[in-house]
């Protein structure tokens, strides 16, 4: 059971639950890399397996601002989204159409974090903890420019591409 | 195993995944209620549990239109969510800190409910099936409009007091 007296225990509680996310994801995005078809797909998630290291690097930071200890609490929401991707990746089909389920698992991710990220950003910045907020709001901008660069090419790519093929049938 | 050789066969598995979880978050709802200290925050869950009913009687009419049987897929990310959120109801302390922590449960619930249907309200658009697009896209408008109002009700409530309690206290 846990005890939230202040909003700095939130806060350490929250960046405990996301720092365990990270790691969640950081296991995760091999896998998904491998399962997709499309080359600028894997490199998303190759670039963006980059960009988790350097996450959780920043939350190591915003730990020692706030003074706490960097420890993971077992994120059980990222666990069931991870899941998710899993059950994308043990699927058959067309190669457009799974790698367009792939990507709405990873951007279902991408969306936790930002709700995340805005939370402990929005926390900080009450605390008055504007090193730890600018830091947060960094890695927030990136999750949410990894989930338009999803949009992108699933809107210029794998979608089109399923489209046209199923016109050719018809 | 799933198989997925069409988008539409990906836009019916994706709309019985938002249908299991729109149930999900139907027979979590109540006990947050319950659980919110703040008044204003106990009848943002009670509207929101109203307008989830209506999500999934649209989400009916979506599954006609496509032609599909409206079934559910367990889906174990809003599953994870809501242990998540089950979390806050078992913790203590106090009751503004508490309040904001089920506030960032009930908005990770709805980022995943807007990745969802921006997904889905995406595949339809492309199948040109623009009745099912719009009913998707209405109910996209209020989980957004919902995330709003939690974050305003955060700002404005229980957020502030926290902080005006921490300062009463040094």
């Amino acid at each position: 059971m846990t005890t939230l007296l202040t909003l700095h225990d939130l806060l350490v509680d929250q960046l405990q639950d996301i720092h365990d996310a990270e790691h969640q994801i950081l296991a995760a995005l091999p896998a998904m890399s491998n399962a997709a078809f499309d080359e600028h797909l894997q490199d998303a998630f190759v670039d963006h397996l980059a960009e988790t290291h350097e996450h959780i690097d920043r939350l190591i930071e915003v730990f020692g601002i706030v003074g706490a200890m960097p420890k993971r609490k077992p994120c059980k929401a990222m666990a069931g989204l991870i899941r998710e991707s899993e059950e994308v990746l043990n699927s058959t089909g067309d190669r457009d159409v799974l790698d367009a389920a792939l990507i709405a698992a990873a951007q279902r991710i991408e969306h936790y974090e930002i709700a995340s990220y805005g939370t402990v950003r929005a926390f900080a910045q009450r605390l008055g903890m504007d090193d730890a907020a600018k830091l947060l709001d960094k890695t927030l901008d990136e999750e949410g420019n990894t989930n338009k660069k999803l949009t992108k090419l699933a809107e210029g790519g794998m979608l089109t591409r399923s489209i046209n093929k199923s016109a050719a049938k018809n």
